[in-house]
């Protein structure tokens, strides 16, 4: 019997431990599919027969290996990426048409072994945050059918809460890639945007769009993402850069001040956002009230001017044709683009510029940010009845995060008393994904919520830790002027250095005061075989290149080999020459230059 | 007697000498300006007798500090900068309006002591290449009456050409700022977008505007650009970050291939552009011919569509209210954007993007490029016969530059027959400023093609070498196994290590085989009075990082020290343990490890 809702690592353990085979999983799929209470969630399916023998072509290849991390995986797929063999629609039936190939991300997942289920309702062409602008139907939250799913990735939520894929992939413009996430108790990552190629995505705003990925939990979406991630040549927007860590611990984190916590009256939302920050400050933040304005100011330009026209750019030939085939919402913002002259836009990219130094001056005080997803979530009938006004109320806390090229992370946050959901979304700039997600997780399973629709499944730690970049520091063993305090000290703490801890030498070493060095400095001698009482050393770390230069400047007869340590290990720090200890004074028996330092001062 | 050409260490030396006052220097520039010839230079002047006072207040003040680098030194201002106390006009009197402050970059240099002279010429509203464009008249090319100053910096170049001011501040959207550098003999520098901060600057196209400095050799204008620039909380577009260095040998450089070198049947200027590349090539650099397509369809993009548009924006209600007071040609083209819709314009961003990854790709196989500045000259009568045409000509080398984000140089380079002259760019990505100014003045100085108008003057050193980033590198001397072609060398090579030269120990050092290593090494130990032959070593040279990483996996007993060389030198190097040779077989006598290989390879 597999759990409500499907994680990778429980289908992986499954399939190792023989108790479950990717046909088996398709039967269970397509049961839940068929039993599913929510008729708006596909707009197309890849027929049930192909899915049989996609799973037994999987069945039939050799043990998963290492290049097919997600062998057998079920996903969806937002109906606005393509799928070879399944139309695009992009939510739109005059629009669309049977691509040639799979997106680039989509070939990616299905070579790494994921098993394409379908493809997801969405607002049309992307446009809104609520899920109810399309022909295909309205997917609704899978905690209350009343209310809104949350859009424009309003199906791929959906089919992943209700336990009918494992992951999904959505588009994120505005905030379409983690509102629905907000809505369904979901994790839902926005790239950076280029990280994830947009060959193959039907363009909404094209330099600003993202490919997405929903999970129940963020170690799965996170596979996915870097599985998806990398650059292709076709994409005009992809970009590749090193992955930039976070402060792991004591990290500062941006909250909204009390006067800025616009909930439109949602207080358990607002209470829930309170208890998030109370949660990520027990995991070690510190949390720093921040000027919101320039943020939204931002956030309100994305639909307030001439960004708009750059859905309308593709779409332009479209909408001259077909304009009464579209969902009349989106046909009035996308068609509202085209009295926009390309001179207002470059007032509006001024405005934008503008509001771009004010925000960079901000990040001056925090690392990332901790805010809601969305501020609360609406009912389908609100939603028809006043749909410009409430979609611009779910994007307040959202729309600015790709204008000013940061990338987010949606982690659920807990619940109201009427059961409905509530998110929050962590914020930095662009290529900390890998430091989001990794943060993301403990915050996620600090929360304990469930998963999807399942709001008693436990968050378990997953299989393997999230990857964050390295930390290049080296550690290296100081035995006299640069210990703490010493008049050298300064070289290992002015570059960065932070001391580690207090240990000793093994026992074959020999310890000596160099005649005729200033400050007066020992040197550290093996000796094979001899038994002494091990000499102090205090580890440091200290950045990769602050190393290389802190080598370099060791004057002679001192260098840096290898040191090995009382408990055996071994690290790189001082030793001395031999020839610069003929004569010397030998201290070896006081253990240590603090004791010698001390001993010719009294 | 000054020189007809005014250069900042030329002027420095005489304040400093006595035989020279700023009053005296303002009388003498005032006599230069009404002996000048071209009535079309200055829109307008700092009044002779407030010039006076200025020259003054300059010498009541204590000696020149290091805080006034300019002291004393006249420059002049584009018409589109603002000057307290000037009108601005963008070269249209029914835009005029007297602005209350300085721009930022002339409060700055006012700052450093230099003297303002005035307001120059310039296409309206720095639309144009040509300098024709202009109710003040058209600046002319000081070494031929007939023919165009070059634009739309027209008058700042004239003014320095011509001996009436040490440097001029210019600005550059299209390449306004080396277009007249090189019809003039001059340098031009156009920095990274945002180094200088635009603020008081008439905006061009406000994204892509950058504040220039001409200036007859290349040390003054570097000087001139690094005092500068520096943020602006006021500018949108202001950017900071450090400075990229360029390789100091061995660098590439991408040249037009002949099939695309089109310099409308100027034979001499073709042949100068040759004469150039073999100059840069005696510099140490490797000519190194690229595929200028996207670099072309680029330059196309900045006047073929949506991007007039932002020359529009700012202008949008004097273009409503004052069409008929504008030049009639510029009119023409940022009229016409009133039709550009902003979908048009974003048709336009993809297509600039696509061509800036196609870009990307390109510099891979170069550092830098070298360009013509300008493919030739026309006179004002062609120029007034065709003017769009002739024009769009102008700027087909550097059209690109701002829409792909480069920095450039614009560097005299010879003179045709008929005594016309011709000029070359360098090009680099963003940020290299100062290493583009380091190989400028090298190349200038290789030219030796006279000072602005002057031509036999001579370009001297400048004296103080143009500063460039740091090269972080770090020398370490290797023995054995790291040697070039020996096992472990790719420890060097693959982390950017690049062999420096071959060198030899000083005599005191004794070499052993170490016993159990693989692969085989040889251990160096100091011998203090022991006199051997030395050993050979090979210095190679690290980025800092890679020697702290190489330095950390070295195994015991070897460690990094102090080597001293034979000529007397010190270097980071590979020492041994002394314990680990005791009972060792000694090889000093082989002189080094290939010896030691070579023997027991036979």
């Amino acid at each position: 019997m597999l759990p409500r809702i499907l994680t990778i690592d429980e289908l992986q353990a499954r399939y190792r431990d023989g108790s479950l085979t990717p046909l088996q999983l398709v039967d269970e799929i397509l049961r839940r599919i068929t039993a599913g209470t929510d008729p708006a969630v596909w707009i197309s399916r890849v027929p049930d027969a192909a899915l049989r023998d996609a799973a037994q072509d999987l069945m039939r290849g050799a043990a998963p290996g290492a290049d097919q991390p997600l062998w057998g995986i079920p996903f969806a797929v937002k109906d606005n990426i393509d799928c070879a063999g399944l139309d695009t629609t992009a939510a739109c039936p005059a629009f669309a048409y049977r691509p040639p190939d799979d997106a680039a991300v989509v070939a990616r997942l299905r070579a790494a072994g994921a098993l394409l289920i379908g493809k997801t309702n969405l607002d049309q062409f992307a446009t809104g945050l609520n899920g109810t602008r399309s022909p295909y139907g309205a997917p609704r939250s899978v905690f209350d059918a009343r209310y809104i799913s949350g859009g424009s990735s309003s199906g791929s939520a959906v089919a992943v809460a209700s336990g009918q894929v494992c992951f999904s992939l959505g588009t994120d413009t505005a905030g379409s890639g983690r509102v629905p996430a907000a809505f369904n108790n979901l994790i839902g990552i926005k790239p950076t945007r280029g990280l994830l190629p947009t060959h193959g995505v039907v363009p909404a705003c094209r330099s600003l769009d993202c490919v997405t990925v929903f999970a129940a939990c963020t170690a799965d979406a996170d596979r996915v993402r870097r599985i998806a991630q990398g650059d292709d040549a076709r994409d005009p927007y992809a970009r590749t850069a090193p992955q930039q860590r976070l402060p792991t611990s004591g990290f500062r984190f941006a909250i909204l001040k009390p006067s800025e916590r616009e909930f439109f009256a949602d207080a358990q939302s607002a209470q829930r956002y309170a208890d998030a920050i109370a949660r990520l400050t027990a995991l070690g933040g510190m949390a720093v009230e921040f000027d919101y304005r320039p943020f939204r100011d931002a956030a309100a330009l994305l639909y307030a001017g001439g960004f708009v026209a750059e859905r309308l750019e593709p779409l332009r030939a479209f909408v001259e044709q077909h304009a009464d085939t579209m969902d009349p919402v989106v046909r009035g913002i996308i068609g509202g683009a085209q009295g926009v002259s390309a001179a207002e836009l470059f007032a509006d990219f001024n405005a934008l510029a503008a509001l771009r130094r004010q925000a960079e001056k901000a990040w001056a005080d925090f690392d990332l940010m901790l805010l809601p997803t969305a501020p609360t979530l609406y009912s389908v009938e609100q939603m028809q009845a006043d749909p410009i006004r409430l979609n611009s109320r779910l994007g307040l806390y959202t729309n600015f995060v790709n204008l000013l090229d940061y990338c987010a992370l949606a982690v659920p946050a807990g619940f109201r008393d009427d059961g409905l959901p509530f998110g929050v979304s962590l914020i930095a700039p662009a290529f900390h994904d890998d430091a989001l997600a990794a943060l993301g997780e403990r915050l996620h399973r600090a929360t304990q919520c469930g998963l999807g629709v399942d709001r008693s499944a436990a968050i378990a730690e997953p299989s393997a830790p999230i990857a964050v970049p390295a930390d290049e520091r080296i550690v290296i063993a100081v035995v006299g002027a640069h210990l703490s305090g010493m008049p050298l000290n300064r070289e290992l703490t002015e570059p960065g250095g932070s001391l580690l801890r207090r240990a000793r030498t093994a026992a074959h070493y020999r310890f000596y005061v160099l005649p005729d060095t200033t400050p007066k400095k020992p040197g550290l001698v093996q000796a094979p075989g001899f038994d002494g009482p091990g000499i102090d050393v205090e580890l440091w770390s200290l950045p990769a290149a602050a190393f290389g230069r802190f080598v370099s400047r060791i004057p002679s007869p001192l260098g840096i080999g290898k040191l090995r340590l009382e408990d055996g290990s071994e690290v790189s720090g001082f030793l001395c020459e031999a020839h610069a200890v003929s004569g010397a004074q030998e201290i070896t028996a006081l253990g240590g230059w603090r004791a010698y330092i001390a001993g010719i001062q009294t």
